[in-house]
């Protein structure tokens, strides 16, 4: 079987990996001669928008995924005219905007935090109005880590966040005093078959994810299975195969979704070796059209992102309960790296080793 | 950090897979242009003898490694005056010959059958009447997978067994009435540290491995002790880094070891799922230098190997319980294409699920 991936990153190396033992084996077309995934399988170079390099990954793959969410969705549907592309082009279409996001969250019945569609300063004055401060303002397009976002707090940063974002289509979102962020990967297969990993904690920093926590401490069964039937409603509606990601705020009992990916995610990084199936293995098998993988959570995990630079190997293995994932990529400030989890038999073990955990390998904020 | 491995078989493959999260990239040694190895990963095609090829494999990687223990040890040799070689070449040679590597486990007070060195027909008389029926002829080097083997029960085997193997170094074993087949796999790091996995009860057919089951159901914790601290003594005195199997005969409560080999092993494929860390990665980990991973169970976990064929994936994967790892060869009779592990939460939940697991993956006696 050959597993066409648009876009070589981590998450493609990571799928990669995840296809060999399987008999999957990836093409990354991805732009440029060097690339994550590019140094774990074959590297096809080329533009996303270009229709020849398309064209040769149609040709060299079976079926074609995509590793990131920002993909042209008119090369995809391109794409699928040639060969079957997993997940489907539509559900990059909703999730590559913030709006129609939202509006389709809603429309499930899926609760999210308020928020009013932005195109003139009229629209977002009233906005302000209705929602109150705070609130964030967004680009519906093209976000990722928290860029192309403003929190306003007063009217001051009421105009500062005009200032810097008027004048595209925005969306305006009530701020959530959330209690924390959660997150949850689940899997449908091309049969229609839905498997759902725990919920996940996650700790932002400077917008970047820096430490997942899985399953979450502390959640109530309702809570896990409530988001499990939320997600199974996406994935039934948008006719979805492959993993898909979906970004909560909790706030008491009450879960918002934020957003959602249509990929494998730095939040469930942990499931390689932290769940029975990983959800790179899961995405390779749902988008070859085999059954799934358990995704049960074997004993409690915590990741933490690299981002700019990986501590010294050795210093990384030290810990003898570190599992460590380079990503073959050169240090830059901001940028994803590699990843370390670390895993404990039980819950409670895991909270006692946590702080010992944060202290090798949680960054202060920069 | 570039890993030079001689030999392109599923063994190197799974060396390289385990390699990547490290930032070990892997360029394999291997005759012909196509290998299991080879399709996860730089294949520099060569015999073992060809000095040319050595020279750039050894300008290729910044550590060598093997992956079958039958490599010409003055190809290792030549290649650690150039390169670190890990494990050392004085472990290929011990290893590649019965009466040697028999010898060597007897002066470290590690018990074997009863054996006898055998170069001429007198030797070999003398030696079965000493030993006495049954007994077990061999050839000195290149067995592998029970080939260069005879049985011998009665004197008319006796004739047949040296008509077939007489005229080459021979040794004779007494038969053990074995209880089981038991290996211990084991790692020693560069610094000296050494990490045991549980010991692992194995099932042949025709001279293949067929079936491992980790932990071995009902030890006691003196065996598994003893095991471990005779690994130790072969680890030491060999000054040993690497993965190092040892294959035992339980009778009873004694331990008598059949063989070693310097390497990673068949019986020990179920560390990828079923321990915290695969050999695979400790043994990366160990030749590179770095710390070792836990080699703790986790759960109970049974592997069954493809031979000749392997079942349609959709039918392996139809078990949810099951991870299969395809090796990326064609089908051949007697030839290992792939496996299966399978992992319970406990020994009682695997006791329970094994019969039918048997059902699905075990071979009749072909
Ligand atoms: N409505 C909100 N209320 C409170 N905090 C918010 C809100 N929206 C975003 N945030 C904070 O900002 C972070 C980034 O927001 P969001 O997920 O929308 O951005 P992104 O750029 O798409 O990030 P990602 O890279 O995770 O996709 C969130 O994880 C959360 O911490
Ligand atoms: N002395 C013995 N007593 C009883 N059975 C034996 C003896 N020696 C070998 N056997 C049986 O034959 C099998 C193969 O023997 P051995 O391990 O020596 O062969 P090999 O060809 O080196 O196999 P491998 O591929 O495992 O290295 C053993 O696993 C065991 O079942």
């Amino acid at each position: 079987m050959n597993l066409g991936i648009l876009g070589g990153g981590q998450l493609g190396r990571m799928i990669a990996l995840a296809g060999y033992p399987l008999g999957a084996r990836a093409t990354v077309l991805e732009p440029g001669t060097n690339s994550s995934a590019g140094q774990v399988c074959a590297h096809l170079p080329g533009e996303f928008d270009d229709l020849q390099a398309l064209y040769r990954l149609a040709q060299a793959s079976d079926v074609v995924t995509f590793e990131f969410e920002n993909v042209p969705v008119e090369a995809a549907r391109w794409l699928a005219e040639r060969v079957p592309v997993y997940p489907p082009p539509g559900a990059l279409e909703v999730s590559q905007e913030r709006l129609a996001e939202k509006q389709f969250f809603q429309r499930l019945g899926i609760p999210t935090p308020p928020f009013a569609a932005i195109e003139t300063e009229a629209d977002f004055r009233a906005a302000v109005a209705e929602i109150g401060l705070p609130a964030v303002l967004k680009t519906r397009r093209f976000g990722y880590d928290g860029k192309g976002q403003a929190v306003i707090r007063t009217p001051q940063d009421a105009d500062a966040a005009w200032q810097k974002l008027g004048g595209r289509p925005l969306i305006l979102e009530g701020f959530v005093p959330f209690d924390r962020e959660l997150s949850l990967v689940a899997v449908r297969g091309r049969d229609g078959q839905i498997v759902t990993y725990p919920l996940i904690e996650n700790v932002h920093q400077d917008g970047i994810l820096h430490r997942s926590v899985a399953p979450a401490p502390d959640l109530g069964e309702e809570l896990s299975e409530r988001a499990a039937e939320f997600a199974a409603r996406v994935l039934t509606e948008l006719n979805y195969v492959g993993v898909l990601t979906i970004e909560w705020f909790q706030e008491g009992a009450r879960l918002l979704a934020n957003e959602m990916a249509p990929r494998v995610h730095n939040s469930g990084h942990w499931t390689i070796e932290g769940a029975l199936t990983s959800q790179f293995e899961n995405h390779v098998r749902a988008v070859c059209g085999l059954p799934l993988g358990r995704a049960d959570a074997v004993g409690c995990s915590v990741m933490y992102n690299f981002i700019g630079s990986v501590p010294p190997t050795e210093q990384v293995l030290a810990n003898p309960d570190a599992h460590l994932h380079l990503y073959g990529k050169g240090p830059r400030p901001g940028r994803k790296v590699g990843h370390v989890t670390l895993r404990a038999a039980s819950a409670a073990e895991l909270q006692e080793k946590l702080p010992e955990w944060d202290a090798q390998f949680a960054r202060g904020p920069q």
